[in-house]
């Protein structure tokens, strides 16, 4: 009870901060002795801190302001991609404090050798949040792969790093920063839900960073499926017999809209930056990158479709890659759209891009801490 | 309170009966006294009855045995079809107490016209359940269309019977008997939810009626969509320049699954009963009855794929008509699954026919009241 009123005052002053202890009261109606007494103990906690009366212009109301701390505790997010490392801290208030990325190609080398090279960049980033006040109080690593839903570290498979069963806790070298594995396109979902201003409460969003993942919140919630499987876009087929793809099948969506498939479509060799380089190309008017994009939005809206038809979303969002490179894709998505999805009503602007881009992943894996103190806030040790 | 323990004794006695007072009070952790009185109250609302103790050769248990009551409380289920009426009643055991079914032709007539006729039946099936000492307490009517989520008795569009935008309770006579109308292929799925000994938690439940209707059950509940619109399979592209499709798109799973193209691919007319004449060519081995079911097999198949990559359930189900015509479909749906679904464990067995066939929409329609009654029985009023 008491737990649920700490959520509720902490949710308050994060939604309408500055306000005075009166001012919470009234919000969240309970009595102002009750509200001082959780509003204490948020302080204790690190969660709040209150300062001198905003200049509000509230004449004639007395009370120091409440905001939520933005030095004390914070959630440290990290990424493994296939040709990069990801950090990131981000602070009660949602606001990311710092960033870090490393190029580097992580794809077929020992996990051994790659998580030591993430815990390294991670206790960098806690040194340096540190230096700025935080205090990091959970870490979650967005992983390209299958997290099953009851995970205990496990990243079952994730082809595009060569992973299979790998225990994230058995390569880390220290067990106390041991972070929690996620599925990055389920991240980058959250990220999007979390930030939005006016969420939607039930959406598709798909992204493309090393593969093409798609994520499913319903009613608010992550929908995992019964494995942890769910939103396994890039391989829905879109031509029955299309090429051959990696995961054995024919014509799946990777084999389209796929960064590999895109770049080799638009003749465009290996770059460290893909993605960065067709938005160039596309920008520049290179014909056959903005004919390999067209194609791309095409599979992608044939298999949006489907997922429209299954799942009945009130939006789709553009997210990761597809986010930066949408200005040459949303008109194919869209033109298929409109003719696949005809039995319900469907509204040319339910497609959108993220605004995250590939912030997303990073973003949602630090996050989760920070939604996790929210919720309960006595997960926060007391100073 | 009181309401949540009166189901839980009812559920008790549902599931174990026949027991006595004591047995309940064992099972579910309330004293005989509390069990006592609301069992009163079950019997006294016409949920249980309580009999001489059952010949059960617990020898030294004395008191008498509590049943659910078969004589009482029923749900009844109606059914409107392109070519049929449909009437069940089903008591709160679950066991359907009576069935009708009327073939006649409903497509583009008014819906008047077609619910006055549903009324006329549903009259005839009350009145039968009277006489066999049945109280219909609730009337759910199951339709080939798109039911909002909030529906307030509306079907919003029924393209197999030529409907928009029609209210039953504008064309139902008698205004004590409106039914609740929901979507058959929702209704089906329930059905085969309610209906397994072990039921599974989230599966696709795919059926042919009128036209082809999915319906996804995610951790126990029916999942209707943003808009009511959530499985509709029929539409999703197979093959994207495959042939024009009624719904304005190309290449949909109904161009080559859906009762009529079947036919159409097998070379067959028109007849009032499709299912079952495919069913006796295909057992009689007419080579392009068997090419056809094939042919569909392989386009459910791919389509199915999509779902599973989507929405990673535990189970698919064939219902309706394609549970008459698994045999035949079964191959061809399982060897498409096992080439397309290749990035999660799929088990051909996690695809398996319904029991239940074509009687599921009517038989959900029906236990949709009994469900309810077993969930809050104050909902029966005092004999």
């Amino acid at each position: 009870m008491r737990r649920q009123n700490l959520a509720v005052v902490l949710g308050a002053v994060r939604a309408h901060s500055p306000l005075s202890r009166a001012d919470v009261a009234g919000r969240v109606g309970l009595t102002r002795a009750a509200v001082s007494s959780l509003v204490d103990e948020l302080i204790e906690r690190g969660a709040l801190t209150e300062a001198p009366a905003a200049a509000s212009g509230r004449v004639g109301r007395p009370g120091r302001a409440l905001t939520i701390s933005d030095h004390g505790p914070a959630g440290l997010g990290l990424e493994i991609g296939a040709t990069h490392l990801g950090a990131c801290v981000v602070d009660l208030r949602g606001k990311a404090r710092l960033w870090r990325r490393v190029e580097q190609p992580n794809a077929d080398r020992p996990a051994a050798q790659v998580l030591a090279e993430a815990a390294a960049l991670a206790a960098e980033a806690e040194a340096e949040a540190t230096t700025l006040g935080l205090r990091v109080q959970g870490r979650v690593i967005a992983v390209p792969g299958v997290v099953p839903n009851h995970p205990g570290g496990l990243v079952e498979r994730a082809p595009n790093l060569g992973w299979h069963s790998v225990r994230i806790a058995h390569h880390w070298p220290d067990q106390n920063t041991v972070p929690e594995p996620e599925n990055e396109a389920n991240l980058g979902a959250l990220a999007e839900y979390w930030n939005a201003e006016q969420p939607v409460e039930t959406f598709v969003h798909v992204s493309a960073e090393t593969g093409i993942g798609a994520a499913l919140i319903i009613d608010g919630r992550l929908f995992r499926g019964a494995r942890g499987f769910a939103g396994e876009l890039g391989h829905i087929p879109v031509q029955p017999d299309g090429p051959r793809c990696t995961c054995g099948s024919r014509g799946c969506l990777e084999q389209y809209a796929g960064k590999a498939a895109v770049l080799a479509e638009a003749g465009l060799g290996r770059h460290s930056d893909p993605v960065a380089l067709l938005a160039e190309r596309a920008g520049a008017g290179h014909a056959p990158t903005l004919r390999a994009l067209d194609r791309a939005g095409n599979a992608l809206g044939l298999a949006l479709a489907s997922a429209v038809d299954l799942i009945d979303p009130d939006a789709l969002v553009l997210g990761g890659a597809y986010a930066e490179l949408a200005e040459w894709l949303l008109p194919s998505v869209r033109a298929e759209l409109a003719a696949r999805v005809v039995v319900r009503p469907w509204a040319p602007e339910a497609l959108r891009p993220s605004a995250l881009g590939r912030r997303g992943p990073l973003l949602g894996a630090a996050m989760t801490t920070v939604r996790r103190i929210m919720a309960d806030p006595t997960q926060l040790s007391v100073d």
